[in-house]
């Protein structure tokens, strides 16, 4: 346990002063502060001393420099055990500072808010982040308070222990600090490695704040939470059970597809992460049912995402399946009153969420492979038809939405397509036949059987002619595939030997 | 431009001092330093100013309190078009300092070579990063330099430009500079995370270094690099193509399996970062022979992974296929000299790679989700046995294995294996029942046809019989799952029925 008997306080953000400046005068603690903090503080009615009069050195570059001084931060860092600390202390006549109050220039809100460069630059805190690492590295001895959450429990502590603080409460404290330090510099870093047009930096540092800590990860025998890279997480749920870590998964993939979609527009039904039904039909009632006809079986606990505003028409058939999470861009009150009947469904309005990010991450294994995410949509533009057939303007349409599909489907992918509804999705297969078999027999089993007009798209190239002949044989008349196989000729010509539209994209959109 | 006049150094790390140095006297650059590199620039024989004589301030506790100063931070941190910073400066009689050289104490390698915590936390660094903070945030007129890999740069620089920096230059070092003190704070929060036993902090911050920028990412239209979190990353390419960001997807699926096996035994094929046979038979080669044959299509073009010490037996076998990466714990001369002859086969040697990290991260939509690995081997402990029949021991080590192996496939996952080898893996399906199919087929597509005392295993629970029948009916004799089904009592019925030994695990290994 530890005594305060001085504390230093300089804080940007000045909630809840009051209480804590009450406290602190209860157990006769000497107070140390400038700028802004002093002014309030004084404004509260309370006693304090200013900075440049405790340190006897002027506040310069108009607060650039204040705290920057050895008297302050002799008296965080003196180790209270070693004498040579102590000796040094006295000889300078430096008090020791037992408590260190701080908050940083808000720099984080600065860059959500502002594009002014200078303003940016003039928000990057020095002084602050240095009292707190002082205070922080010494919290065998020193109480380091960095965000007004953390003043009830201090006060807490201070009223049972009698004005002091203990150990372990230190030492958590501590760790809070460095994340708010590193947190900081994290956010600082990434701007310059913005501004300087830097994708990969040397050191890269990629800082989060917990958005939910679940009751297990992946499996019940792990740990999960959720951490968002902005102080703008703006998912809402509505109704139904906890999130879940591998809703969250799901409904991560789900979004992903949606906001890909023309706006307001479209159904995606995911399962495991997968697509298992999209359709960007304009009828709304039409899209749901269409993307569930894809595949019903695997829609069952799935994941439904419309990329509109749930009508009363939908829900009254969305409530009919069972599924484990709904995400729709706002609900209609009807609608939502027939879904919160469903008392498991988790309900989720992302009308506001506005992802940005366009860095994928993953971990693994000590390492960390880090990407921009595929997040184009080819067009006509990436396509070239290689079949003397040429598409219709309907068929060209179809097999941009059905490649678009294939960029969110685990390889190899497989999706077969028809008037901007998916009709069978074959993925996660080692071979691009077995996904074609796949892709074909869900067709079979769930649409109705004359169906005709049917395009395909294939993530990578066909290795094979066997592939494809499979999608011809099961009814497709226009196929998209990247090129780049060493049979592709042999593919051209089986296209043209069956009347195929056979077109190439430059580019693939392998997700494994 | 900016002209150097005064320059501060304070380096932890001491090389390649001297030509700096000498090109500082060139320029008639004034230095200030302290400690060790006041010694160190003595030594060398250059002339130099102690900070505590600059500064008219004695170096306390240690050297706790050396540089934090308000004329040393005061000539950083003016802005020299600023009039009132300029009187400030003046008034004060404060020197400007136009050059930064600071390297931290060296906290990282401490907390790799040391469990002493005093000696750790002796070993964060206030002066230093305060420093390099001050001079980052000034860019605009100062130049800071945190790496003596670094220094020829600003040689450089100073020759071209006759002793100043240009603009451009000092923004990259400030980028750089951010980097390197947010990645020392993401060290020691971590730490202090780690001490404090918090899994997962209300801010986290990771920091990677570069281990590999790679000519694009998952598909050609994306920029992808390879970062690692330790100073450590020893993986070992002996010839062979670069590795792209795919190679090394599917490096680390690879290697996650073997790790997992039994000590220099055992050999993975992962083809798009599944499974697509493992054999843990202690005879190397019938080892490498049973991985492949389990799937010899989806082989081709694969990763193979052998966790022992490659032979030349093997080797002969391995050059016979179409691989992109083999990996092996080293190789024998005759063994590497073999696959040698296969120029684009990328060789990689995993001996010295032994990760440790124990959190898996994937970003999604300015989000990421954190979990604790699935690193768990679960064995008769976790497992019930349901049926009237009983496992063998021999069929209780073949469902240990292919239970395992489902860990690492992802869901839905079905393997079927037959002493301690994979003969059909099923997995990346929304329906299980699709995934006992994909598996059976595999295995009567390669395996002879007479084959018998299969074992199943399945990651997840059988929400129906059909699955569980489908197994009984290629052979399978006994079978692990999860439970949790409402029909898990009807499963238990159906293999009283047809004399399976029936295994609950208490818990599932989804891997989504």
């Amino acid at each position: 346990m530890r005594k305060i008997k001085k504390a230093l306080i300089s804080v940007s953000n000045k909630q809840n002063l009051k209480k804590l400046l009450s406290t602190l005068k209860k157990y006769n603690i000497e107070i140390i502060s400038s700028g802004g903090t002093f002014k309030e503080i004084k404004k509260l009615g309370y006693k304090c001393i200013e900075v440049s009069d405790y340190t006897n050195s002027p506040e310069i570059l108009g607060g650039r420099v204040k705290t920057l001084h050895p008297k302050i931060h002799g008296g965080i860092l003196n180790i209270r055990s070693n004498k040579t600390h102590q000796k040094d202390i006295k000889e300078n006549e430096f008090g020791k500072i037992d408590l260190v109050i701080v908050n940083f220039y808000p720099f984080e809100k600065i860059i959500q808010s502002s594009n002014n460069h200078d303003k940016i630059i003039e928000n990057i805190d020095i002084g602050g982040p240095t009292l707190v690492r002082s205070a922080a590295k010494n919290f065998k001895y020193v109480t380091v308070i960095t965000n007004p959450d953390q003043y009830s429990e201090l006060i807490k502590q201070m009223r049972f222990l009698n004005g002091s603080t203990s150990f372990e409460f230190r030492k958590k404290l501590s760790s809070e600090a460095f994340s708010d330090t590193s947190y900081y510099d994290s956010l600082i870093s990434n701007y310059f490695n913005k501004i300087n047009g830097i994708e990969f930096p040397k050191k890269k540092v990629i800082g989060s704040k917990i958005i939910d800590k679940f009751r297990y990860g992946e499996n019940p025998h792990q740990q999960g939470a959720l951490y968002s890279n902005s102080d703008n997480f703006k998912l809402k749920q509505l109704s139904g059970k906890q999130l879940s870590y591998n809703n969250y998964n799901d409904i991560f993939a789900a979004l992903e597809i949606s906001k890909s979609l023309p706006k307001n527009t479209g159904t995606v039904i995911i399962k495991h992460t997968n697509p298992c039904g999209v359709s960007i039909v304009k009828d709304k009632l039409k899209s749901f049912s269409a993307a569930f006809k894809c595949d019903p079986k695997s829609a069952f606990g799935g994941i439904v995402s419309c990329n509109f505003i749930m009508s009363k028409k939908v829900a009254l058939e969305v409530q009919k399946i069972f599924l484990e999470v709904i995400i729709a861009n706002g609900y209609e009150k009807e609608a939502l009153k027939i879904l919160k009947k469903k008392k498991n469904l988790r309900i989720i309005d992302a009308k506001d969420f506005k992802p940005v990010e366009t860095k994928s991450v993953v971990s693994n294994l000590d390492s960390s492979l880090h990407q921009s995410i595929d997040n184009i949509i080819f067009n006509k533009n990436n396509f070239k038809v290689v079949s003397k057939v040429k598409p219709s303007s309907k068929q060209f349409r179809d097999l941009i939405f059905a490649f678009n599909i294939c960029r969110f489907t685990k390889s190899n992918a497989i999706v077969l397509a028809k008037e901007l509804n998916t009709i069978g999705i074959g993925s996660g297969q080692p071979s691009r036949l077995d996904s074609c078999k796949i892709a074909v027999d869900k067709m079979n089993k769930f649409q109705s059987k004359n169906i005709n007009d049917i395009v395909a798209a294939s993530d990578a190239f066909f290795p094979f002619v066997d592939g494809i002949e499979k999608l011809v044989q099961a009814g497709a008349t226009a196929i998209v595939q990247p090129y780049g196989s060493i049979r592709d000729k042999e593919i051209i010509k089986f296209a043209n030997q069956t009347k195929v539209a056979l077109v190439f994209s430059k580019t693939r959109h392998f997700k494994h």
